[in-house]
């Protein structure tokens, strides 16, 4: 760094959008995972309050070599928007209003810092909805959703945020503001710029605005719980509803031990057993897809099966959410090596169960699995004593072979929670030399100065060094 | 170029895998929409027959700064496959093999050789389709779909080519070969380098395999024909049919003069008014939807609504194949301009079609519409005599009016045509200067020296003065 950030933002921006108090520093120096050991402060927090401002910052900085970390809920987990280098933290929360709904269209456009259940909020006098939100939505922004190309419960059924995002405002490394995308239901013109800013964590571009595309309510919606003997039961279950062609519109497992924690957690009584959970939304035969789930649900003996209405398992959802926070709560003396996300095609998704299991029992610790089954995605964490070196480094080991055994399976090291930090290790193993190699080049045409969140998605040694 | 391509070939192919025969280079010259002015001859045609035969050939003209254009079964419209500057013309249409089918998890590895109705055919037994196929699907390869993220007439239900490619192969200028994608159903690793090579017309990379994400056939389905006494008021009612959320599988609108060329060049009996055609799928409930559709028509006066069996209909949709060449043999003595193939957001679409026709009346040349009106796409043509430059200059400007109102209502100015040479001169006005210039360095990024598929996509100036 070259230049204290605070020197040329006075220059470009009133006083009341930047900060350097140690309390506004400290607030952006972590997310969701980050350890006191993890945390890094920017320099300065910087608050843009529109497109304009966030392509004075970003020129400015570019021009003065500091670094600029998008920042909004830090809902993350792998470090996303934690700073590596100081600098700027570009905390997009102040651009935060939904600016137009077009309803005939199917059409939003909103700033990033709303959050998603706002989209959701607004929309519900037209009958619409923005389909694919995370578990997080009601406390995460869309500018993140975006920023990680994230899913949620009902992406089995209508698929991830970036499918779902028409056009986008995004401003360059060099402040140049772009607008990659088409408010048309489709288009072949040009490079597809868009859906390579999603996902990309804000090192490439920073999102000011997007059009997203919307979905009717649906008149019919079910929900349900089955309870199995086993995990392997349930995960061969959920992968046979998939594969046959049900429509879920949410397909959920939990594992047994995720179950006691969630219990222990919110004083519930779920049955402590695997469990998946069901949604479906349709506008004809909804009761006509629950009978043939049943049916294909029939062969792996459940023990029980419980569909209804969307009402009766809000407790069940409620729970869900609060799965990541139970199961580290109900390991006081352990932390999870990392938090995993990795997703297998469907039918692999019973051998990657049984495999953390097997895993689970040679390392001798828990590894509490959940996750949008549906999608072959499972979430799951190796809890070891961090002060016992020789357990620490099992669960390590036992962590990094899922992703590996994941990947192997034709799979994906990080389903929704994008790179970050954490999945950095992996991307070589995933994409092979030659394609972080394209990667590299693809960051060093847009970001040719390397200012945009350094440190994140691409793996050691930093795109500035190749 | 610095040597003459056939010199290298010899050193790393077989004899019958390339050619400079006058008949191979002439038939890789042009594509269905080139004029004889228009054509361009390699200087030899190369037929890889494996990725490596791709590597091998890519690192070798990029050595050599040789042009390769990638050509498969030449039905593109914008001279995405012609050569600009001799070169190589890489066929692919060697390389058309169904890899592997996974009907577990919905999912067929192709070369990019194979016809799209060669994938259908595989998949029948599974009970198994590939929904994006374009109208040119029996005859156009999967490939050149890529290439062009094409779309057809299911695309209102099901999505473009480039939502149902899960991973691809691919060789990058220099040789390297990078598998971007997953076969899990979603993730958030790394820069989405397989969206960008989507629609990129082959001058990002050549693609050599990939795998596709497949749908369960429909247990239900229907098509109809619904007659209007005008187009305006037939744009109006498939406008609302989308808006109101009706299920559509296809939506085709037809305008009276193309039902007329296309009478006269099957010698059919359609009727000679404006026309939509609509197809309908589900698993159930599917005659509740179209009581839903015939509610909405009624509010626009049809002339005829005729819903019933898929079967009842497949004059209609053999007629809706012959339309771009109908309307063209209808006007022998004129020549379309350019084929339209703009898209708008749907609310816009009679707006467009209202536009259009008021433009037609001010010219004086006839502008026959078709399209997939599902999308807010048409297909329009102007119809000028080229030997009157004044009538031909009229044309040219009531065609790029067209386009710039379409760019103007938010739509596009290449729905599922691609770019090729001829969308080029739009680019700007689309994704303005800032756009083009992020284009240009990814072009750069990942061909530097300008060995792909050059002076395609990317306005001039050409990739290479930037």
């Amino acid at each position: 760094m070259t230049t204290a950030p605070a020197a040329f933002l006075a220059d470009v921006l009133p006083d009341d959008q930047y900060s350097t108090a140690a309390n506004d520093r400290d607030g952006h120096s972590r997310d969701w995972a980050t350890t006191p050991e993890e945390a890094v402060e920017p320099d300065v927090v910087v608050w843009p309050e529109s497109t304009d401002d966030v392509s004075t910052v970003l020129a400015a900085a570019t021009e003065h070599g500091v670094p600029v970390t998008p920042f909004a809920a830090a809902t993350g987990i792998e470090g996303n928007a934690v700073p590596t280098h100081g600098g700027i933290s570009l905390d997009m929360t102040r651009m935060d209003s939904v600016l137009e709904i077009r309803p005939d269209d199917f059409q939003i456009d909103v700033q990033p810092g709303v959050l998603g259940s706002e989209v959701n909020e607004a929309l519900e006098r037209y009958g619409l909805f923005f389909p694919p939100l995370p578990t997080s939505g009601d406390i995460a922004t869309i500018g993140g959703m975006i920023a990680t190309n994230a899913a949620g419960k009902q992406t089995v059924k209508y698929g991830k945020v970036g499918d779902w995002v028409l056009e986008l405002e995004a401003v360059l490394a060099d402040g140049a503001v772009v607008e990659p995308g088409t408010r048309a239901a489709k288009s072949s013109s040009g490079y597809n710029l868009r859906d390579l800013l999603i996902g990309s964590e804000g090192t490439l571009a920073v999102v000011t605005r997007a059009t997203l595309k919307l979905a009717g309510r649906p008149e019919q919606r079910r929900a349900g719980r089955v309870v199995f003997d086993s995990f392997d039961t349930a995960a061969a279950a959920a992968s046979d509803v998939v594969r046959s062609g049900v429509d879920v519109a949410a397909l959920e497992l939990i594992d047994g031990l995720s179950a006691e924690a969630v219990n222990a957690y919110l004083g519930g009584s779920l049955p402590e057993k695997p469990m998946a959970f069901f949604e479906f939304h349709a506008n004809h035969g909804i009761e006509e897809e629950l009978d043939f789930c049943r049916t294909v649900l029939s062969g792996y003996d459940p023990l029980s099966v419980e569909f209804g209405d969307e009402s009766a398992q809000a407790d069940l959802w409620a729970a869900r959410r609060e799965l990541a926070d139970a199961t580290r709560a109900y390991y006081p003396d352990r932390q999870s090596t990392a938090a995993g996300d990795v997703a297998v095609p469907i039918s692999r998704y019973p051998e990657l169960i049984d495999r953390i299991h097997d895993l689970s029992d040679e390392c001798g610790l828990p590894i509490p699995c959940f996750g949008h089954a549906g999608d072959g995605n499972v979430h799951f964490d190796v809890f070891a004593d961090p002060d016992d070196e020789a357990e620490w480094a099992r669960g390590v080991e036992a962590y990094e072979t899922v992703v590996s055994e994941a990947i192997r399976m034709g799979g994906t090291a990080t389903a929704e929670h994008g790179v970050g930090r954490g999945k950095r290790k992996f991307m070589i193993e995933e994409h092979g030399a030659d394609g972080v190699r394209a990667m590299r080049a693809l960051k060093r045409a847009l970001d040719p100065d390397g200012v945009l969140n350094p440190g994140k998605v691409l793996p050691e040694p930093d795109v500035t060094d190749d």
